[in-house]
């Protein structure tokens, strides 16, 4: 599976000259919904199944600043899939360097729009069978 | 009616070392939600009551940059409202000096959810008397 | 000279369910640095040559709601440029059915750190033989 | 030590209804230049006396979503501090119920415009003690 690639905008930007830290965890979003999509699952289709996915947590280390112009790329990973818990890692790095910039994680759960928990394995076996192969996939590679 | 109050964050400068211009858009937002608060109407009610309010067009002029940590004064106005469309002026201000840093216009239109226009004379005179209210308290101070 | 595409992400949407105005702004910065790069000059070479471009004044129409996922084409076009003074236009269109769904402009002049005008003509005849280029080219197909 | 209050805005909801996660990072920051200048060491201070601080990491983990107009109070906690390395605590509750909605973390060093590490015991011990003095009153009462 390719990696998502981000260019690194004049407005992500801060006045110590580098990227804003906080546009990471955008840029993991990002990654994030072009995994769905690669999967098949995109995000509309997941809206639209009345299924939302809330981010229970997320995390970053910092390596080394971006600068705009950069383009930056993420590697995801399936960390963990329990069927109701999603964890997942992402790499990101400078593409011309392949230097590593940043390291993050996230954890999601999915529910119904009341916000009771979704078991994804009875309630949509395809899109489990989708985080479950995708997981395998890279824990192979891993 | 008093003016709405924003401390310029850090994360809204930019590499050049001054708050990003895309930001003052969303400073006007922010006055904008205070303003129809103050007159009773904050967001939620208007959208609970099933109505929408899209943003037709916005305009900025950047007289001065802005820093973090300054505190920037929105001078709100109702330049224009017919009961359908809402047109709205803004006179960004540094507290400290009076300073003017920018001036914008936002132009609103409100609608159901089905995108259709909904005349608030009709459909909502007591927003509608808001709205005009506080535009003829305005108009009478300009 | 080809447009420059803009995916709408998520964290740009907003409770409305549609994409957030103020990204716009931040779409035509894209577009831009995008525009300068293909001229040969993009913003770190300006930077590095001493030379800031704040932003004089921006506006933007909004046609019809961006949502998240679409892939959002940006035209841009010098529409004058006399040395000293330069405003662009934008048109935003949806790319697989070519709607259109924003037109903006942005103004920009060129200074020195100290804040002082810099007439390119005389201090950086490259540079501003680049935007007289781009904008004959523009013109001639417009 | 009063905490920090920041009133969630429309620009900062997504599609969801609720308050983008990624925008508590920036209440983190929000919070943490205020802290700083409770302290009487605001980040103009610090940066004009040639010293950055960039963000090592952080976290942050979701309780509860945060709405429109909801007024979020943050409680900062130095949670950690050697004069090298600084760990700040972020509690953030809603003010009307006091419900928490979220907790978070970040790590700092400080560099000189160069990248390398600033001991503050050593260069700068005003700054140095006011970052103690505050862990200490903070211990205090944890």
């Amino acid at each position: 599976m390719r990696d998502y690639e981000h260019k690194a905008q004049y407005y992500e930007s801060d006045q110590m000259g580098i990227i804003h830290h906080s546009n990471y965890i955008r840029w993991m979003e990002e990654a994030r919904m072009d995994y769905l999509s690669l999967i098949k699952f995109p995000m509309e289709k997941i809206e639209a199944a009345g299924i939302v996915s809330p981010v229970a947590s997320v995390d970053c280390k910092y390596k080394k600043p971006c600068r705009i112009n950069e383009v930056i790329c993420i590697h995801i990973t399936v960390k963990e899939y329990n069927g109701v818990k999603l964890v997942l890692g992402y790499e990101m790095y400078e593409k011309e360097t392949g230097e590593l910039r940043a390291v993050g994680n996230s954890v999601h759960c999915f529910t119904n729009r009341d916000g009771q928990i979704v078991i994804l394995k009875k309630e949509w076996p395809e899109f489990d069978m989708a985080l479950r192969g995708s997981r395998e996939e890279k824990g192979g590679a891993g």
